[in-house]
């Protein structure tokens, strides 16, 4: 199924159920007002939204309204936790080979992660607002599950049994505030802002035969400013599925119902064309655009993001429809 | 006014107000079931909370029943944002001079802070269950504030409005855990298991002349197997008070409301007694005594927590009583 939080000026909206098409929408009042609700409850609740659902499928639904992503908050406006990942290793060997770095070892086996910021998401249509075009603003377009609770010391096969819903994320950055806050060693804060989420979280089984095991093998396309800067597989090249990320979290500490968990940037390797090396597929965030082309010329082209630029991520499914909506968005200065 | 939140078999627990001398409790239920609620309409619900403590206080609210730390889940079970500070630059100082390294001069104007795990808080009784005591298993002792929203670029100055709550909070630390994590860059997530908070919330004009301007000038006691090992001053040596701390946190993002920022260990400086380096205050945790043991004698002779070791920690106010009740917890094995 596939659901969404419209916007009515509280800080967790109201629990709708889409259309499989996005076509129509319903509200799931009578079950649950907020999706936390059904995370915390998922075995009672999940059943009777996954009744709405079909329902509206059926085009049965008494109360049915148009679909519209520009009334959806982030599927969860706030979370208990946002865990991101680094889970496409060719996207740290691209950035670390533009400044002659190696990759450790140890990242090949231990998934590199970070703790983000949950209080304050954004939906899929709202301005990215940065304080300065200074600061190296860049999208990130990556996956993200929602998990039920995972007991500390799950392993990662069983912790793929956690994972309750997909959704699409846009994990913003600002470039230029990496290193210095890195360099610290106790990670990230003022360099990731606000991260939006599409307009639908949808649950496993909405992928078909493209959800593989904690991947998905789907194409992540991105376009900035209304051109096509990438087409990236997510599948394939996913050093680590989902489940080994979440058994990476609860290692030490139990994952509570509603922890969202990201993958990183979706990363593919580049061809070798008769000596030249290419990245046909592009990029799913400007920090990648800019390393390749270190690699290729001693120095980046590609600037980072300016005011009003907008940011539009979508994945297709195997039927050729959006499977969670588009991320859409405009950056915009702090008021 | 004293809040805490009971155990009630769910995820958020019940609301409960605390008499002043944490003698007395009473529901809100009819003003609010969950702490939450409050600090998501505090100008609204704050006052009715606050005429019902007043009641309690004065022997008059009608269902009161004597209060019960060990019923106390912490004062917020899950939280949007649990973000730490190492605000006592002493502490930093004497972990890096044990290792005869710098602290770098950024240090001492951009605070450190990492974001922490905010989906599973231990209440102040509860088990700290860990994995292995080969973990290194460490307490830390620190002081806590829950904010209201706080917009994206407010200052320090201003960011102190922002303070709706203070609490007692215990980090747990797993320092074995700690090096190969920071040294990737990310931050912690497995040498960061669940922390704890102590039984009640308080709001700041609870502690009188000790809230000055960010800093809570009172002595931490913490007990490591019924031995007072530190007496620490919380006020004069924090390098970075609270609203520092939030303004750090919120210059390229909004903080929203039930944030909780802590303080990072409490540490004094030690004195110089006749040629001799002594640190008559204790520490407020066992890394800073080892760090100690290391600057004094080439090595530390403090072992770490085992299984079955007990932490109490507990603030006494300028009248003698406990502000915000104790942190007695006892190390675990996982089952």
């Amino acid at each position: 199924m596939k659901l969404a939080t419209y916007k009515d000026g509280t800080r967790d909206g109201q629990l709708v159920v889409v259309a499989k098409d996005l076509s129509q929408a319903h509200y799931a009042s009578g079950i649950a007002s907020r999706l936390q609700q059904v995370l915390d409850d998922w075995n009672f609740l999940a059943p009777q939204l996954q009744d709405l659902y079909d329902t509206l499928n059926q085009g049965k639904a008494r109360h049915a309204f148009p679909f519209d992503p520009r009334m959806c908050m982030a599927p969860l406006p706030r979370a208990y936790q946002w865990a991101d990942g680094s889970a496409y290793i060719n996207h740290v060997e691209l950035v670390r080979a533009s400044r002659h770095a190696k990759v450790p070892d140890s990242y090949y086996t231990d998934p590199l992660m970070y703790q983000g910021g949950s209080d304050d998401f954004l939906g899929p249509t709202d301005d990215v607002v940065c304080v300065s075009e200074d600061h190296g603003i860049d999208f990130e377009a990556e996956l993200a599950v929602i998990t039920g609770d995972v007991p500390m010391g799950t392993d990662a096969d069983a912790a793929l049994d956690g994972i309750r819903l997909l959704m699409l994320a846009n994990d913003v950055s600002l470039r230029h505030l990496i290193p210095d806050e890195l360099a610290k060693g106790f990670g990230f804060f003022q360099s990731k802002p606000a991260t939006a989420f599409g307009p639908v979280a949808v649950t496993p089984d909405e992928l078909g035969e493209a959800w593989q095991h904690g991947r998905v093998h789907l194409t992540v396309q991105s376009t900035w400013n209304g051109r096509k800067v990438g087409m990236c597989e997510a599948g394939p090249e996913m050093t680590f599925h989902f489940g080994q990320l979440i058994a990476h979290i609860c290692k030490t500490r139990n994952v509570r119902a509603g922890s969202i968990v990201g993958s990183g940037t979706i990363s593919n390797k580049g061809i070798d064309n008769g000596g030249q090396k290419e990245w046909p597929k592009g990029y799913s965030c400007i920090a990648e655009k800019r390393a390749i082309e270190t690699i290729l010329d001693g120095q980046p082209s590609t600037a980072y993001m300016k005011f009003n630029d907008t940011i539009r991520i979508e994945i297709k499914g195997l039927d050729g429809q959006s499977v969670f909506g588009a991320i859409d968005q405009k950056i915009a200065p702090l008021a």
